[in-house]
């Protein structure tokens, strides 16, 4: 049996989390379940695309991901079943599909060709893409879901990537963790060691290798946990200390290393 | 083994929710376990009893389902293991063991008789329900914890129905969900597709069938996936744009068709 | 299979939890995993040590526990593996690993002994402390992670014990719990159950038995489930009620029993 991630904005106010642990235990009963978190602003595709594409390294070589979130159930919007080396990730067609790359495959979930009941038009997690995630556990083809399309077709990601010039590399803020720190689209090995960041009119932060290495209340750029340079202050918010917003820019030199 | 579901007021700022999980897993090794939330308002029966109804019908055939949001806890309120078709539920008897229909048998849990130490006088999850759960889930005979008593006998559950007139029904807002979505107690079937919703002085709502159906910022009438007729903003909080609160009425035509 | 229980400050709206669980999945496929808590404040030691020390009696007897605040985390502090009768406990050595007695062993964690890649300078619990508690579920022996350590060689616990006179218990409010309860670092036996808690300028509160026991709105002391005083308000909350904070002092008299 194949475990089973789930990525949701359901939040945890609401039976909703519990009741896809349910159907997955129901459909697939004994399948490790793994939450990679439900707790994604309301509607929020960017952070959806992030967080998953910060865990999958790290997940199970065979795990089948449920991402869901999605604006536009009960639309024309489509549902799909993607391939992924060799692992499986089911979500709407919103972007989230093609936040990892390498997909070998996609399929678009038809509930009538699944067998399933018509899924109720505002909560597709608990009809549509719970039962997929069960089926995929127990080793199902997801080419029994519905119609192959192409790769290509699936709508894409809308993360960023950063821009780069001769002298500098321009990023933006992707996503504010719940420490505070704020989390660019430029790796670590894209700028040397002794690169600076700039935001806002002129403030700049050097790089330090762990959140010891800064002085009090000062941000600093540091390559974070999943290869990302993020605005850091060692036991503090820089989300806070700075006043930035996902989506502002940060401009890192490339450094004279 | 029969799994095992979580429904409590413990919010996850403790360490509570997680004693729960480990008495589960040392009194019942390797019981599945499934958290249907544990973010209810201290205290607040209600809402446990709204959602244990939503969860309800997607539970697994054999699940035991451990519901704790007990403000009387210590004093001479009845804990119960109630039978209801191929599930148990272990609650406080304040109105949760009977928030779901059909119940076929029920019973006191007494400690002495179950067994166990004294429980902690603020912590009968901990001591009392958890153990009841987890005896269950090895399949053990609720009948052996202590006096069976008539259904009729329990707490009526405080949810209340619908008031249905020749004209409308009315409805109150049983539960406002982390999307802002105000759940009322009337069902989707109960009125017809061109039912309006009145609410506040005169402020009506067209029923949609999917929230892409609404325009921006349009306060609709939508059955939600629990089948309840909800008040909803597509991409948008509807308890921020109504300022409606629980317990608030609404009252629906019954429609034309 | 040791079943294993993880308590961090990482919080629910990121993805970091949910990468610790894949790690473990990954590392030890099928074992047991419990949620202990992952909403400390971040950095905040002091509670760390407060739940583990609240849920530790509760575990599975053959548990292994990770426990990450790990404010210091990428500097030189330690990492360790310590085993407390037959459960084991994986932290960082910074007074989390000493919150609950009876250490019998202390072995360093080290990435290289241990065949892993080096883990990232911000986020030891993916790759160190979970690969750790991983291998522990596994059956692995600590002593093969590292160079041993005296017992007395590991950072204390940083919780306060209670001042004795011949008079009075002088304690210290350990913990706010998310029901707004204010719970000390005495223990309910400590005192006779005639002990009146004074707190600020002789404000004081009697001891009752349960929260049943409370006038509406009364502050009153209670012998919480770990077993230490607490002030409550029954249906409500004391930190509310009293705005009394972590840190500060509450005297008991000893009682006339």
């Amino acid at each position: 049996m194949r475990p089973v991630a789930l990525l949701t904005d359901f939040g945890l106010a609401d039976h909703y989390v519990g009741v896809l642990h349910a159907v997955i235990e129901r459909e697939a009963p004994g399948a490790v379940r793994i939450d990679l978190g439900h707790g994604l602003q309301a509607g929020d595709i960017w952070d959806a695309c992030f967080q998953l594409r910060c865990a999958w390294p790290h997940l199970p070589a065979d795990c089948v991901v449920m991402a869901v979130v999605d604006p536009g159930v009960g639309t024309g919007r489509r549902a799909v079943a993607v391939t992924i080396g060799t692992r499986s990730l089911v979500a709407p067609d919103n972007g989230i599909a093609t936040a990892v790359l390498e997909a070998s495959a996609a399929v678009v979930l038809e509930w009538r060709r699944m067998g399933l009941d018509q899924p109720s038009k505002t909560f597709h997690g608990r009809g549509l893409f719970a039962p997929a995630a069960a089926r995929l556990a127990c080793g199902a083809d997801s080419r029994n879901f519905g119609e192959e399309i192409a790769i290509n077709a699936l709508v894409a990601c809308p993360l960023p990537d950063p821009v780069v010039t001769s002298s500098v590399v321009e990023g933006v803020i992707l996503h504010i963790d719940g420490f505070g720190n704020l989390v660019t689209n430029v790796r670590g090995d894209e700028v040397e060691s002794s690169a600076m960041a700039t935001w806002h009119a002129g403030r700049t932060s050097r790089r330090v290798e762990t959140y010891g290495d800064a002085q009090p209340d000062e941000v600093v750029l540091i390559e974070g946990s999943a290869g990302y340079l993020e605005l850091a202050v060692n036991c503090g918010s820089a989300a806070d200390a700075t006043a930035l917003e996902r989506g502002d820019t940060v401009v890192f030199s490339k450094g004279d290393d």
